[in-house]
């Protein structure tokens, strides 16, 4: 099911990382590693992380690196109060799924402008939908002090490519490339120094 | 947010089916003809269908001809007991998030062979994933007599073009297009006979 090549080995690091925050129950690494990946997956045991991003939580459900995904990749991703994606840009499409909480959406659709400028702020809650349209500056952030914001991505043209904005006035031209990004990252192969 | 035309007109008849079976929740039809269809959407108000198939229910939370989606689309099905889709293939990506419920995914994926012969089946269950390889035979079953099962689907390259077979041993070759799809169709728009 899985194209060859479409699970790179882990840098050790990674491994022991996943098994430091309790991933991977019942699904050992070796599995994942030389029987390739079931057909049908138990999302709880799907390893998570938050890469190094304070007060997120993201698993990566279909992606190209684990899943040899080509078209399409889909995370779950959970946002602890307060906490926020950075103010990005990407060439693809993508969706958003509300699970859990609610929080704000900031968009800044004038992208024939040099800076995103101030973004239009939408309200977003539980069983929302919304689309970001392609290369629209966007920044997800749970405005809500009291709950988690849990949301279902689905993005097309992975993996994904992310420009980010240090604020809402820096020009398009200077968002800063990062690629491949935290999740993907961390999956794909590194070769190990022997000597 | 949404491309010029990517709200087609509905046909009156289509229009009353959905007021008929109490959906349009809080959204009146003249809301989303005229003025567009809303960045944030609530999802238990987005109008639902069985679309003349016996046990369904779906709701297209991103798609092509509501929203414009070029890349991915995005569904939410839920099955009654006993109810399943065709045994059918298509050319793009596909990708299930089970929500609610469990059942069977059959699955032949012996492409190589003139008909899809006969599947593997795997469990599918509450909070688990799976994807199907492209063009891969397939038919999505709730074969638990208790409970609905509802599954999140996305697709890539919509709007979906699909391949439905009567049984497991019809040959690739005789596998019927049906397109637009039911959801698509109904959608589409149709120029009224004035005359």
């Amino acid at each position: 099911m899985m194209p060859e090549g479409g699970l790179r080995r882990r840098q050790h690091s990674s491994l022991r990382a996943w098994d430091d925050v309790g991933m991977l129950k019942g699904l050992s690494v070796q599995t994942v590693l030389q029987a390739g990946i079931p057909l049908v997956r138990n999302i709880s045991e799907l390893p998570q992380s938050d890469y190094g991003r304070g007060g997120l939580s993201h698993i990566t459900i279909a992606g190209s690196v684990l899943h040899g995904m080509k078209e399409v990749e889909i995370w779950l991703q959970t946002f602890s109060p307060g906490s926020r994606t950075p103010i990005h840009r990407h060439s693809c499409e993508e969706v958003f799924v509300v699970l859990k909480g609610s929080g704000t959406i900031f968009l800044a659709s004038n992208s024939h402008e040099k800076q995103p400028g101030k973004p239009q702020e939408y309200p977003i809650f539980s069983n929302s939908t919304f689309h970001i349209p392609m290369n629209d500056v966007h920044q997800v952030w749970n405005t809500n002090e009291n709950e988690d914001l849990q949301v279902l991505v689905v993005i097309s043209r992975p993996p994904v490519k992310v420009f980010i904005y240090e604020d809402w006035s820096m020009p398009h031209t200077a968002a800063k490339l990062k690629f491949p990004y935290y999740w993907d990252e961390d999956c794909f192969y590194s070769p190990k120094d022997e000597l």
